[in-house]
């Protein structure tokens, strides 16, 4: 196995991402502080907050929210560490430091520390493993524990962590008297590697292993969690009904089957995809073959066959779950936004197992477009479903009522955009892995880094206006020469690319899995110049895609491109996209924040006064106006369309 | 107001139908009478007579079923008084006369007559008119009332019924003491009128047209009625939750606003119907102009924006409703069996209203596609929801568990196989209308009639080979030479009609309405023939209707085809049907009890190794087989599509 680790600290000039980083840290991060002490008017409450502060004597009240409100704070705690990389803010950090310490105020003596089951059932704790998620909020508090603790230094959560930690070891095991549980929704494991990456305490590591190897172990442990709930006192949850797990049967939690013995990526989507991203950190730490490769069929049973062009996956609002192969419905999809941050996720994991393009390319797929799609520009309102089709005829259908046409302010369920917020703070973590003499390049964003390569100081510099410009510029510091492999990724989208190191082509008739690798002696002040030919392309699905046969999307590098009513006026269905027409680009700077925006000459088919006719349908001339999918619904409502019939 | 009156006592030949209808002697009304007697293995049971045994104190037990279980019984009996006019059969006339026996029997002494109140809930009668469907079970044994007195004479049954009406007469109205409510599924207003016809009270056509009149004023009579119920000691309806209605609000009944100034069909699309029925019923009575107003453009509503080319109905599960103009999905929507149905009779009510070839083009598409799909071809098992796409996604999709991909056999509410029965029994009531001295033909099936025109006896024998051959005969009988005028349906989806009267060619540049008006004197022994050119034609759906673009529908006359997997292999939407290809078609007399099939070269979209690519996509020839869209899934289960993709 050739892991690779990350390179950290890579400092972003970059246009496209510099102006998202300073939305959330500007308006997302203020914006959810205010939603997670209810300061919004006009918003569902979030009580996240409040709830902490009861559980620490320090207000009275009522539990409220969902049994994962405290997850919300995590998450935004885990974005204020990122953040605060690149924008240092004191006040914003003594208030996380603030809230850190009510954590500690309400964490129970043994270490215990979830409100809803301090609050609600204080005697019931770990009975519902399946559905209510105390594993899952620790493991984001984790997460955010670690995250604040390698931006700041600071200890003092990761010590409130490590305590509760202390006390899940205790509980769950495979030994005698301990509970053979594991969560209901995957993410605690992933949280407990990154814990033992900065701890190296090995038993982290061993607790993330057990919850794994645990996972779908027969007979079930939820079978045997019910059961023991008889003789309890407590409510029923959501799931308890007739319909247990939306009717999925353990495949809506990925625990139908051990998961090296999973082939085909089932159920909860968000839940799915953090479970394979722990099966893939669990690799990398243990080398383990028969994971890895459970990893990659169920990559390349997600990439291949389960997901949208957008990035997006969960094809249905029932479990928010996927579905078959090549079900891709356009319009009454799920593809949560925290389903595309978690694919992102995963890919950045297993970029860390083995470096390849094909991962980078979903990566770079997800980022700039079915998860940034979730936010509007100015980071105040939020898509939880990201559709890619809103048709008219959706305002009468209650099986998309689902799908919002437009972005919300926040949600009762507010796990979206918090995930999104942190995932673009930390967005530069994906950019670099390294091995100790090859540096593997797979997104690239203007920026700034240092690293050390066959033991020396190494600075990468990223010039360009990527995604809108084709050429980029890399300029290399080295305090004295140094030997190293730079393996730069050559996008799958792109059919031809380019590479002078110093004005001198680089042949790439040989790359190793999608990079071209330059290994030679560099000098400081070298250049590398990379060019990435980036036409419109018309791409099409699978033919086993039913619902989107002759149609084409519009993609022009990592861009995926969509239609809307504002452009192009009503019932995008009608319109088509000739052949052979000729796609004109143009960055626009003030449009949307400045992107590229695409327009052809096309038709429309004629409306006709019958629902039904022999006479074949008459075409009008018609300008057709893409955008990028990320970027839509940020001016009129109206319909959307990415996939458009050519003619 | 130009009002026909329907020509009965058709005697019919054509093989086509008088295999239908020999089907529903043979084997669909013993089956059926089999299920109400739950003497079917494997299969819902019905109970149906169980529950009035026990109501007239011959059994015990408890009564079993929907609330509207009693008229699958008045539609068994609705469908054996039809059919004992063209299969007479002493056997089964004395078990229907044993259960109407039975029906006296159950009946209360004031005339009530209803198994789930006089079991359930004795004390209740009429509290619950919004969901408990007593008026509709009324209305379905009215019509069986009339239509066993009209073949056999006997006033039994009509005289349990009149006493039954008698009581609801004295209960509803808008006089002081009165209930001012009328039925949450309408049925009653339609089977009333039929009972005026044969009896001539004006007090049935005075509680029908109160019934229409009333629905939708307000304040709404459910709310009252609702608020009533609190009095009471009942059970809670499915319909009590919290999205009463699912979610439509009274536009579910088609309750929301006075009938005059309902102009868009919503709701329900059986009840509308229904409603759609009666209110053309009452208009061509009191020859209420703003009532065939409201017909007309409800008519147009459903027929040009909300009907599939099948003539199915209900683009919704959810309500079993129609959505907005133009929304209609081939492989999620409802398409009843009884909705169907029920606009076939609506078009046959319309055509009394006013002759317009638009009304009986939709007839006949009902009759020879979305009904008969509805049963196989022995008619042993039926589909209750008829889709227009069967796609390999499908079982994957809980949004679309409610479509079967086969014909059941039974179903728990079976309200669609004795409705289909029902109409296939009495098809020949759709043919022909007459005014004094005009004959309207609307459709033709090969047949003899008599009835009297001008004062005359005129006998008209149908002969050919409809729907499969364009070349029909009529012949003339009459006892002297008489004068009428004959008005001769030329088919809207028929280009090329050529009509000859005793080998001349009758001029049809001035069509009426549709229909070749021919007036003359005729002799006896004179001879028309119509000639229908049918070629297969490539039907287009209007540009609005999203999800049919670039799609064509094969037709020939008035048989929509489909394409079947057994035929075509997988993945049908894969298949692309050139436009210029030739299409062959050729009557198999052994393939599906006889068809033309038809046959063209066409393509095959190769599958590419991965889920998105630019490259364009790559084709193999392939035939493409077609068959009758009403004769599917009577060989291998699998993948069907109305909506083909041209290339």
């Amino acid at each position: 196995m050739k892991t690779a680790k990350p390179v950290k600290h890579v400092v972003i000039e970059d246009s496209f991402w510099k102006k998202y980083k300073q939305v959330v840290a500007e308006e997302v991060i203020p914006y959810q502080w205010k939603a997670l002490n209810d300061e919004l008017p006009d918003t569902e409450p979030s009580h996240a907050i409040e709830n902490f502060k009861i559980a620490a004597g320090e207000s009275s009240g009522e539990y409220y929210g969902t049994v994962f409100q405290d997850s919300d704070i995590a998450k935004w705690l885990e974005t204020v560490a990122f953040s605060l990389r690149d924008h240092p803010n004191p006040a914003l950090e003594e208030r996380a430091d603030e809230v850190i310490a009510l954590l500690g105020r309400a964490q129970a003596e043994d270490g215990y520390l979830n409100t809803y089951y301090l609050l609600k059932e204080p005697n019931n704790r770990w009975t519902n493993l399946r559905d209510n998620h105390e594993l899952y909020c620790a493991g984001h508090f984790i997460e955010a524990a670690v995250a604040y603790y390698e931006t700041t230094g600071k200890t003092k959560f990761l010590h409130i962590m490590e305590k509760y930690v202390d006390l899940i070891q205790q509980i769950f095991g495979t030994e005698e008297g301990k509970r053979k549980g594991y969560p209901g929704h995957e993410e605690i494991e992933l949280a407990l590697i990154k814990l033992y990456d900065v701890t190296a305490k090995n038993q982290y590591l061993k607790l993330a292993e057990y919850f794994i190897e645990q996972r779908g172990q027969h007979p079930i442990y939820f079978e045997e969690e019910r059961e023991n709930r008889k003789q309890i006192q407590t409510e029923p949850t959501w799931n308890d009904d007739n319909n247990i797990n939306f009717g999925l049967g353990f495949e809506y939690q990925q625990a139908h089957k051990p998961v090296r013995e999973q082939t085909e990526a089932v159920g909860h989507a968000v839940r799915a995809v953090y479970l394979y991203i722990a099966m893939a950190d669990l690799a990398a730490k243990t080398g383990d073959a028969s994971l890895l490769k459970a990893c990659e069929t169920l990559w390349d049973d997600v990439t291949n066959r389960k997901m949208y062009i957008t990035a997006g996956i969960g094809s249905s609002v029932n479990a928010e779950a996927f579905t078959c192969s090549h079900d891709l419905p356009n319009d009454s999809m799920y593809c949560e936004t925290c389903a595309s941050v978690g694919l992102a996720f995963w890919a950045n994991r297993m970029l860390r197992l083995a470096p390849d393009r094909k991962y980078a390319d979903v990566l770079e797929r997800a980022l700039y477009n079915g998860t940034i799609s979730g936010m509007d520009l100015d980071g105040k309102r939020f898509f939880y479903v990201n559709p890619l089709e809103v048709n008219p005829f959706q305002k009468s259908r209650k099986d998309q009522e689902h799908v919002k046409t437009e972005r919300q302010k926040w949600f009762f369920c507010a796990c979206c955009p918090p995930n999104l917020a942190r995932m673009i703070a930390s967005v530069e973590d994906n950019m670099y892995t390294q091995t100790e003499d090859t540096l593997y390049t797979h997104l690239y964003i203007a920026s700034k880094v240092n690293m050390v390569l066959s033991g020396q100081k190494v600075e990468i510099t990223q010039t360009h206006h990527y995604p809108w410009d084709a050429d980029l510029t890399f300029s290399i510091h080295v305090v004295e020469p140094t030997s190293f492999t730079w393996a730069l990724r050559i996008p799958g989208w792109c059919k031809q690319a380019e590479v002078k190191v110093n004005g001198e082509t680089i042949s790439l008739h040989h790359l190793e899995k999608g990079y071209a690798e330059i290994q030679r002696t560099w000098n400081d002040g070298d250049v590398v110049t990379l060019h990435l030919a980036m036409p419109v392309e018309r791409i099409r699905s699978n033919a086993l895609v039913s619902m989107n046969q002759q149609q084409v999307a519009l993609q022009r590098g990592p861009i995926v491109f969509c239609l809307e009513e504002v452009d192009n006026g009503e019932n995008l269905a009608g319109l088509r996209l000739p052949k052979d027409s000729l796609i004109t680009e143009e960055f626009s700077e003030n449009l949307l924040g400045g992107i590229v925006k695409l327009t052809t000459e096309g038709y429309r088919v004629k409306g006709s006064p019958t629902l039904y006719s022999s006479e074949p349908p008459e075409l009008v001339s018609q300008q057709i106006t893409a955008i990028p999918y990320y970027a839509w619904c940020n001016r009129d409502k109206g319909e959307m369309r990415v996939w458009v019939y050519e003619s």
